[in-house]
């Protein structure tokens, strides 16, 4: 079984239904995956969440209004990371990992500081804390500006040869399913989240609280030249946590977990298997 | 075979004799362990050096004046590293590793730099670049005032509960070898290696210019809490070598590799492995 096989099957929880896919062995905590801005289940790299998925269950979904999943994407961090919480405690889990990458790790910080019994340990991937340095919309401006033969080329790898090589590996493995491939998203999921993202940053004396209240182990991964939120973004997250490990990768822009993901995929199991 | 139990073996070269253990399997990339200020063979964790053994060619040895070897300990960064590099080629080595601790993480710098061709890859922990941030004399005497069974327990871990259990289980296995035991290193040692030390952190103008001479890939692992050198070094040195990884971890002093050693060994190997 794998992403780019698995069935998609549907929870209803409070009048709604979400998508979600199942990967992995049965035993063992799993590894719930929280997307980027406008991402869906097929958005995420085979390549990281099959090789997750060999010593653990992954669970990938689309939170609301996303893909198939219905209701409405809100336009609130806190608001998603509740939706989240539903779509988990719905699925009969007690406790989880969360790996949530870019508004997906905006949200894995609200779900570890709120439910402490909940989430056991979060991976926190190209992410900026509450009152983070953010420039989502000049960041996605201009790399729609390039017309690249696909916007993630640009906007989540560097220019240099080997990142821009890394990149075009990483489409290829993430556009090869055509059954069941979940819908892209529209402006009724891009505006929303744009704003709740760009809140979230504007909130610059709430940072350090939400941060210090995350008691559970965390790992956080940015990369080197991520233009959308810069590293600084991961170094402060790190300073303000209270048992947080930060990796920075070189020559890599937002999509650090796709650039290497082999190496990502070792770093997450050192931590989640200490 | 394991640091506790191996012989010290003895290199002539240039009218000088360096002692010096090896450990692991004989085939592979040699990874050449530089270690700290004052430090002697002896003063490794055998949990690391011996977990690193179990894949890979270990060579741990004594500088210039230090333990068993002959000379005089010299008092600038760039002497002690030509007298690595004699020790290196002495034992016919063509291509090596390098792990360097404290001071010799930025032995490890200096001959990253000057010989790309006999130096693959790097691993820098709590060191600081040229022009660094450094509290050397301040730090270790402030550790000595606190007359703590050994010294290494405030120098090298956090206050932390965790940390200083850590901490004294690290001066255990540190503690375990009797025979053949290395001698302390006295003023002979201690006072030209200060001079070199803070001689290095004061060159400011220098230091990014010798960082950006590093084009092999680099591991650099810091501690959240280094008393001695800050954790700021480890960024800026990250920020300015080309092919830099950085890895900083919580609760942890200027002894980051003693106090996660499992994990620890676990980043080098996905490093060294690659």
């Amino acid at each position: 079984m794998s992403l780019e096989t698995a069935r998609t099957e549907y929870l209803d929880a409070d009048n709604v239904r979400f998508a979600f896919r199942r990967l992995g062995p049965t035993a063992g905590t799993p590894l719930v995956l929280l997307q980027h801005f406008t991402g869906t289940m097929d958005a995420w790299d085979p390549a990281v969440v099959n090789s997750l998925a060999e010593t653990r269950p992954v669970i990938v979904f689309n939170n609301l209004g996303i893909g198939t999943s219905t209701g409405r994407t809100p336009d609130t961090v806190e608001q998603m990371a509740a939706d989240a919480e539903a779509f988990i405690r719905g699925l009969g889990l007690p406790l989880v990992d969360l790996l949530g990458f870019s508004l997906g790790g905006m949200l894995a910080q609200v779900l570890a500081a709120r439910h402490p019994g909940l989430i056991r340990r979060i991976i926190i991937v190209g992410a900026a804390p509450r009152g983070g340095e953010e420039h989502l919309l000049a960041v996605v401006e201009d790399a729609f500006a390039k017309a690249a033969p696909d916007v993630r080329l640009p906007l989540f790898f560097t220019p240099t040869e080997e990142s821009q090589r890394a990149g075009r590996a990483f489409v290829a493995r993430a556009t090869a399913r055509s059954e069941e491939r979940d819908p892209d998203s529209g402006d009724a999921v891009s505006a929303p989240q744009a704003k709740a993202i760009i809140g979230w940053c504007a909130r610059k004396d709430e940072g350090e609280a939400t941060l210090r209240a995350v008691a559970q182990p965390a790992l956080i991964v940015h990369g080197s030249d991520d233009t959308m939120f810069p590293s600084i973004n991961a170094y402060n997250m790190f300073k303000a946590m209270g048992n947080a490990q930060l990796i920075i990768y070189p020559d890599s822009g937002h999509g650090a977990l796709f650039r290497y993901p082999a190496r990502f995929v070792a770093h997450c199991r050192t931590f989640l298997d200490e």
